[in-house]
């Protein structure tokens, strides 16, 4: 007899497990954009939507148990800021779960901490209360709310072909060292929605080609993007880096071919990458010597 | 020479680094009560304010890998109500961010899921997003909004000498599986916040003497409880299993003593259990001999 061995979730993959719950959940008419988007959007009041977002760092995943935990516990409330800043908000308020190796230093939670607070307070975002728990690995996951002005959400949905294709900084710097100390996007998402109509926004949290990848498949369009505008940090060593290396937490977003032109005769320092095109073209690369490449999206992927 | 280890958190104890945490958070007028309650609570509107909170279950604390993963999945739902009930209001969104090890099945995943969505089903809550992430053990973190009308807001700073203590069911049956299966008091708050001005609220999910002793020390007054008045489930095997055996999920609430009259007459089914005195008293316990013990607030700790 043939033993059927259950069908474990790295065969459905991250994407997959997720589609699978999304499908089966309904949400009432207080819910905007429910799950799919960097964050929540919710009913709130007459100008503004309230928007609702969770991130879960992991040791052995996100950092290693060696890792200096004031930059663990600043990076834990710097991602979820960073979502906000993607749908083009203000961070408000955050709760905040841990769980605790039961042998973990005073030492050690303090500087955690301490790294939670000092961005908090940069940010003015309340910390409002949490949970703490023994665990076998640490483990911190961060709640947040913030606001956003109705006529000012950006969703991932939004792309039009013949956009063009920005993000706010250098990409592929993640492995060196910025997944742990980037600044979040909050200034430069409201310079943003202040100057422009943002047509679809994301923060890089999994690779340029897979996040790109969340707008096309969100927008039902494609997209062309050339190496040659690719900004790539100082660490970088190559392309890849920056395509599928993971966590830069720079906003990728498209305006306009009109707005476009005002970024550059502003002067605005947001670096043009490509431009939205039809579908049926998919996500396309042009290389350094013009030759156009199909990119599958790709990044860091949990299962 | 001798070496100094650094100090272990267990050394602080749970409630010891909560306080070393809560000690250094300052928060905006937009928090009208921040960590040290059932929930956060947040200026929301005219008539309502908005609740916020989030729990975490692990596995290997708050649940077995052998346990039914649909009984975990309803449960890291219902904890978070708790907490919305225990504060007078009514839940409405929720994230859920799960550390899943990944040889974990997708059959498990789906019951884990279906006890999520049946439970959220019941109580009309949205789940609005979440992050998935792989980690060695698996974690559910669920954080929840809810609104409470201001005149319903119940903390647990409000109880007074003279008050009576008030439970909404049996106690004890945590440890024979009903912290797995417990039904949220969603009904019975709204009952209460409807016909009575509730002095002090919590919800029972760390034992009924440490649950009441935060209560104490919230409100700056002491209580005495009658074993003869504490309703023990049937599986109790002895009076310990409520005091501190932990997580029952009931409210344990307070009342002046005429509204406590109200619920004599009106034959409403909650179970007094005590009355609130001076501080000086502390917590104590009247035995069925009617010999006074100082209780020493006991339950369930992380660390």
């Amino acid at each position: 007899m043939v033993k059927i061995l259950p069908m474990s979730i790295a065969k459905l993959g991250e994407f997959g497990l997720i589609e699978r719950f999304q499908r089966q959940i309904k949400t009432d008419a207080s819910v905007i954009k429910g799950s799919g988007d960097d964050c929540a959007v919710l009913a709130y009041d007459k100008n503004f939507f309230q928007l609702f977002t969770c991130d879960m760092l992991v040791e052995g995943v996100d950092f290693s148990h060696k890792e200096n935990p004031y930059l663990i516990g600043r990076k834990s409330i710097a991602v979820s800021i960073s979502d906000i800043a993607a749908c083009g908000g203000t961070p408000r308020h955050c709760v905040i779960s841990i769980g605790i190796p039961r042998k973990t230093s005073i030492e050690f939670m303090d500087k955690l901490f301490k790294g939670m607070l000092d961005l908090a307070k940069i940010y003015k975002i309340n910390l409002v209360g949490g949970d703490l728990s023994s665990a076998k690995n640490l483990v911190v996951d961060v709640s947040m709310l913030g606001i956003v002005e109705k006529k000012n959400l950006v969703l991932r949905s939004g792309a039009k072909a013949g956009d063009i294709i920005f993000v706010t900084g250098s990409l592929g710097g993640s492995i060196k060292g910025k997944h742990l100390k980037f600044t979040p996007r909050v200034k430069e998402s409201a310079t943003l929605v202040k100057n422009f109509k943002v047509n679809a926004m994301i923060d890089i949290s999994d690779g340029l080609s897979q996040d790109l990848g969340h707008i096309l498949n969100a927008s039902n369009v494609g997209a062309i993007i050339f190496e040659d505008l690719i900004p790539l940090a100082n660490p970088a060593r190559n392309l890849d880096d920056a395509l599928v290396s993971g966590e830069d937490f720079e906003l990728l977003f498209t305006l306009s071919p009109k707005d476009a032109k005002e970024v550059f005769k502003k002067k605005f320092k947001f670096f043009p990458i490509g431009e939205i095109v039809d579908k049926k073209y998919g996500l396309r690369l042009m290389d350094k010597r013009g030759q156009e490449l199909i990119l599958e999206p790709k990044g860091y992927r949990h299962f």
